[in-house]
């Protein structure tokens, strides 16, 4: 069983705060400075342009994916690191599309981020044939997929609610209608077991700036099911993509495996800090962390919902329905959640009336969370929620 | 005038070595580390979620945009940060296509960078329309610009032999053909003026790793005439490039200004690392730089030729045809690049015959051309290069 306390050991948190936003932004882990000065400075400063090869940094893309894969029940080499999610949604979305030639609707439901439904418009504005997005409510997901679909496109873990869908079932359900799959990991990642080999899934994309830790704006990644590897076309093809880059042939030729995913020269520093904020997970296991999260989770709602009636939980019960946010549903929560994060419990809100609270035990232990129910409680009980000034503030602009 | 001890004092240069392969990636500015510890330490770390806001980070990418744009002649608000080269290269050539919709050849040339012409070509392989990537020789450009181009795709500066082209007179015969233009500005910035708007471009896109010294894989940058702001369709539309990324609209309209060509989540630490790297410009201006570049580059072919006749240079002489790295070509380049940096001068090596040395003034002084000079004569003189060893070191794996 992993000892938590060393893990909680391995971040910089900000002093008397309690930090429920892991689920937007990692903490900073104290291994990151140190990375970023030996990038930096070691290599960086002493190798220059040599570093590509010297210091390896040509291959960080699919070294650092390989560790992410491990965490995500892929298959090693088959996840590579770039650019940003919203990116990597448009690199798999259109893969995908083009591997079941004769179907035109994407679907998706209304949980799903929506950049990752914007991307979908931005490719189907670009394309001639008339693709359509449709998007339905999550629990209308299972019952809308048909033999018209070619892509379904979610994510596993709707941002607002919590509410995780049953990626076995919806794949297995795909797949029995001539479907593929595109699976957004962004509350995934990190948060709980994913088993994207064992699932059969097709394409799966996410961030590392959560779960991951790896800091504002850290890299994306994509998933590609090594049966795929050979009959995806790269829409973006860049030159990293390329099966020779250095021989600077005017003509793509993809690269064989994950690589054909990547497109320009990778961000070293970025992944740089990444892989320091990855090495947390030597000290413990994916099943460990969803495990304690659960816990914690259970201890929040039954603290909150003792003693703050106003709070609807919009979080499903069920362990196997969620993921390792619980949200809160008040008229008010935008009010609320400014109150809170002035009394040092930073959470987050989500319009129109989702207050977010993430639970992330490599560096969130019971104490934190007693603290945080107390403070909820007291903020809870002290406003006069009916008055001019809450209502004007709960306005989001 | 410059001083450029000044600049030259503002980088870590590795001891006993001549670096003039800053049009590849730039040296470390010593005000970097700083930077970073700045922002993971102080910012990331003790203000984690709030910093998007409270440290500014979510307008970092059009703040940093409008430093490069004061570089490249374009307006306050035409430029903004993000991804790379190539992601950017896609995103302008596909709104720049739909500016010209009743056309469908793009033109560019065997100058241009490999992936600029791989992104065009993954582009076209989505589209439906039959549209042509028509590639010819740079000294044809001028000539094959006609009525059927839709977009005239083009590297200013040539990676391999440092040719320039007449960017002001081939995006006056593009308009006047009906042609919109796309600058590659990756051999540019930073290099040389480029007067984007005085010359009346559409669009333009570059990196920030060569000249402007934001390390191994800085940011991309994109930017759009302002004439076009309104009327371009994003074809990546991301959550950022959203009117109201923050209202999480289920559909996407594209926002005002060049902000419609930020996607994903904007990746600060390597923003953070660029933006210090882009204090070196208070020191000093463009034309500066330029005037500096060619004196050294002349210093460096008149020592070179004066003692090296194996060499042939591949760059023009005409200084308004050149950009700032010098190019010679060489059978055994390959094998000569190896020698020259086993003896401490840092140029690099472009297939089939090409070595590169790039002139810097920020860093790079006469002290250095005149070691560099010096050094290759020894090299070219020393070796044997007929030996079987030589041609075998020249295949380039």
């Amino acid at each position: 069983m992993t000892n938590f306390n060393e893990t909680k050991a391995l971040f910089h948190l900000p002093a008397g705060v309690v930090y429920l936003d892991g689920n937007s932004l990692g903490p900073l882990p104290k291994a990151v400075m140190e990375r970023l000065d030996q990038v930096a400075t070691r290599e960086w400063g002493e190798m220059v342009i040599t570093g590509w090869n010297r210091a390896g940094w040509i291959d960080a893309p699919t070294r650092v994916g390989n560790r992410i894969a491990a965490l995500i029940g892929a298959e090693e080499g088959s996840v590579v690191m770039g650019d940003t999610l919203s990116i990597k949604v448009y690199q798999a979305l259109a893969s995908a599309l083009e591997l079941v030639p004769d179907r035109r609707v994407i679907l998706s439901d209304t949980g799903n981020f929506p950049s990752d439904l914007y991307m979908a418009q931005g490719l189907i504005g670009s394309l001639e044939k008339d693709y359509t997005l449709k998007v339905v409510a999550p629990e209308d997901i299972s019952a809308a997929i048909d033999d018209t679909v070619a892509v379904l496109m979610l994510t596993e873990v709707d941002y607002r609610t919590g509410r995780k869908h049953n990626m076995r079932a919806l794949t297995e359900k795909a797949h029995a209608h001539g479907a593929v799959t595109l699976w957004d990991l962004a509350h995934s990642a990190g948060a709980l077991e994913v088993e994207l080999s064992d699932v059969g899934a097709d394409f799966a994309v996410g961030c590392t700036y959560k779960y991951l830790n790896g800091g504002p704006g850290a890299p994306g990644f994509i998933y590609v099911a090594p049966r795929h590897h050979g009959k995806i076309r790269p829409a973006l093809s860049g030159w990293l993509g390329h099966e020779a880059p250095f021989e600077f042939d005017l003509n793509y030729r993809a690269a064989a495996g994950i690589d054909r995913m990547r497109v320009g020269t990778p961000p070293i520093l970025a992944l740089a800090a990444l892989d320091a904020a990855l090495d947390a997970w030597d000290k413990t296991t994916i099943s460990d962390v969803r495990q304690k999260s659960l816990e914690l989770a259970d201890r929040f709602i039954a603290g909150v919902e003792a003693q703050c009636d106003m709070l609807t939980l919009a979080t499903p019960r069920e362990h196997e329905q969620r993921g390792s946010q619980v949200s809160f549903r008040f008229e008010h929560g935008y009010a609320a959640m400014q109150a809170l994060i002035e009394n040092g419990v930073i959470g987050d809100f989500r319009a129109p009336d989702i207050m977010r609270f993430g639970f992330t035990p490599l560096y969130i232990d019971e104490d934190d969370v007693d603290e945080a129910v107390r403070v909820v409680a007291e903020v809870m009980r002290g406003a006069l929620w009916d008055t001019p000034r809450f209502k004007k503030k709960s306005k989001v602009t």
